[in-house]
């Protein structure tokens, strides 16, 4: 079986893969789609290989007492593995961006010109424990004409590499150069702070993983990053709120996979919609068993809900619990946002489209919902197809990053002598 | 006459930046113009002083012994403050980009998804001793509804400071609030430091001057950098050139403007080239008096040439000299500006196609050019009226940037309860 040998410096790794990205920047749409679908089934012809390395991971984490959440994440099945490749295989369907002509046009010059989509070059990705992302972000990245940088969470190298090892065994097969995937096996803090500010080998960084993990990539790197992925997620039920529509919603965005960066973290109620609705409001937080976090009057109007401290404001729950809060209009609740959002997915619910006006042009995020679940903030639902990530800054793409996320442009120009 | 009181600190200064700027998204394109025309003819009625303050700094550059290139950029007149007033009128001219809807789309459960395009929100623009940017950033902030904190360079302190007291003594005039213009006075470090990590307050820095500004900006900062200008431009002059058009080109990148971005500063010659038109180059550098740093072979072949060094390869002369290397092939061109290019503007001269698409597709940078002159990439050349700069890096923006590169998207979704 074939290995990944740690025989080079992770700047010969990246100089690699920018020798690679070059290479596979000449491809066509159907040699890149091929060599996705090589992966695809080379993944499901190596799946024994894949969870004989994955027991390893596992066997540490238990070691290391990992929560079953944890584990789960971390585990690998024939199934999941299938999933990886079925994934792939969907890849192959999306529009490949790369030679699009955003616009062109001609000067007074005759002077040709073109902006086109070209690929980034390489891109560093950057993420913690699940080994999907290893396979999903490989097949996005040489979709889009880009080499990749693999640098994953130490609790699922074992895995990960065993991946890798099967993406260059298929790549052998194909017209990518099998240097265009290229997988960091160290876990030391010099080599992830070299990566961070390989300015002239790398041309961005995605972590993906916990505030914190994000955080560390923020600061300490010089590479550009696209920053992904913490949603402290704000309900915000307005005095005109219908109630029908406020408990689905509320309930959808909380419970429907309270673990992802779009679940709802936080609850702004009016306080005229509270005094007329507490009953709804009350049932459905106790048919749902969510524990609820609040401030003052919250605590004295829902039975069993806990003082709120400064920091659950800010908190990610990301399980069967909220954090609320009761205001007396909306701009009250754009402030808390202000202060407290990060410029994920926010949603007013309100059948006065002033209210609603007001808050979808003053608040500051990536996605903005009336009358609708924070949970549609996803690649996948509003139909891009898969996502590299869903970005929280303002700069190059904001919210669901699909493959045009991973591109950039050229301008071209053709002429026949033109001066100035 | 009003003066600006340092009575806040940067943070709140950048505070202050961020409420102006939810204000001044809020208004209308109209209202935003209204604004420009009062800030023109506010500064055409203050000529006197801010010639005043302009002379200040004018006396402290010439005891601390400036150049004349530098004394004249530091100059105002009459004449170039009447400029400033005719700049921000042109931007009155530019569409309004905020508010555009880039894409709307319904999903199968009739919510209804648009991608609009909305303010970055603070700018935060760090340069050195033109003047004029304080006014050309400020016209370009505003009128895509961004607040702006001015950080300029300690030699223009006193003129830039003359000129946003009479842009703030405009705003009171006007729908945009004054606080929309932040001018940092303070010189030291720390306070540059600051301003380059306030991710909470900043959106963006755009850094405007010389490679070792934006080195500091780019290696320092947290807040999101949109790296612009440094170009050390080249033309490969091909075996198929067409000598007239080459000469044509060349001349007109290295001697049009030899002090901007977009100038030539390396020639690569194919050899067979060379052979053939050695003497309508030799005699092209003469007469523009065009001074030559050349690789072996160079000093062999033109008559005083001078040895480069492997700086002369890095370097932005931003005057009458060029390198040249001599190269054997396509390849060797992009190889040679693979390692020294600064991903501005390249241009290949050949009347052959193939080595043209080569060039185009493998050079890594904002503009590629085939048969014609590095000068165009330029805001106004390529017609999208004034620029804030011209980007070197791959993310957001990419080569000149107009207004749009001032903006960034919003996700609006409107439903009736929609929930996944």
């Amino acid at each position: 079986m074939v290995q990944v040998k740690q025989e080079y410096s992770v700047e010969e790794q990246a100089i690699l893969a920018k020798k690679a990205a070059k290479k596979l920047s000449l491809l066509t749409t159907e040699q890149k789609n091929e060599a996705l679908l090589t992966i695809a089934s080379t993944l499901e012809n190596h799946t024994d290989y894949i969870l004989q390395a994955n027991k390893i991971d596992l066997e540490n984490g238990r070691k290391k007492g990992f929560n079953d959440a944890l584990i789960d994440r971390l585990s690998l099945s024939t199934e999941r593995i299938k999933d990886f490749a079925n994934g792939l295989r969907e890849v192959t369907e999306l529009k490949d961006p790369i030679g699009d002509v955003l616009s062109s046009w001609k000067l007074e010059n005759e002077l040709d010109v073109k902006q086109i989509r070209v690929p980034l070059g390489v891109i560093g990705m950057v993420y913690e424990a699940r080994p999907n992302v290893t396979v999903d972000a490989t097949g996005l990245a040489l979709k889009s004409g880009n080499a990749i940088v693999l640098k994953g969470g130490s609790s699922a190298i074992s895995s990960n590499k065993a991946i890798v090892d099967i993406i260059h065994l298929a790549l052998k097969e194909t017209s990518i150069p099998k240097e265009a995937v290229q997988f960091i096996s160290s876990t030391n803090r010099e080599t992830t702070q070299q990566l961070f500010t390989m300015k002239e080998h790398i041309d961005v960084l995605i972590p993906r993983g916990g505030a914190s993990l994000i955080q560390a990539v923020v600061n300490n790197a010089t590479v550009p990053v696209l920053e992904t992925g913490v949603g402290n997620c704000h309900i915000y039920i307005d005095e005109h709120a219908d109630v029908e529509k406020t408990i689905r919603i509320l309930i959808n965005a909380k419970t429907d996979r309270p673990a992802v960066c779009n679940a709802a973290e936080t609850v702004l109620v009016h306080d005229a919609w509270l005094q007329k609705h507490k009953n709804e409001l009350v049932q459905a937080f106790k048919e749902y068993k969510i524990e609820v976090y609040g401030d003052e009057k919250t605590v004295k109007e829902i039975p069993d809900a806990k003082e709120a401290n400064e920091s659950d404001w800010a908190e990610e729950y990301l399980r069967l619990a909220i954090a609320m809060k009761v205001v007396n209009d909306v701009d009250e609740a754009i402030e808390h946002i202000e202060t407290y959002g990060t410029k994920h997915s926010e949603a007013i619910i309100t059948e006065n489209g002033q209210a609603a006006a007001r808050f979808m042009s003053l608040v500051d995020a990536a996605a903005l919902y009336h009358n609708a679940s924070t949970r549609f903030t996803d690649g996948g639902a509003l139909g891009f197809g898969a996502e590299i990530g869903i970005s929280t800054q303002k700069l190059h793409a904001r919210g669901p990053m699909g493959l045009p996320a991973l591109t950039t442009i050229k301008y071209m120009m053709s002429g026949n002598g033109q001066v100035r």
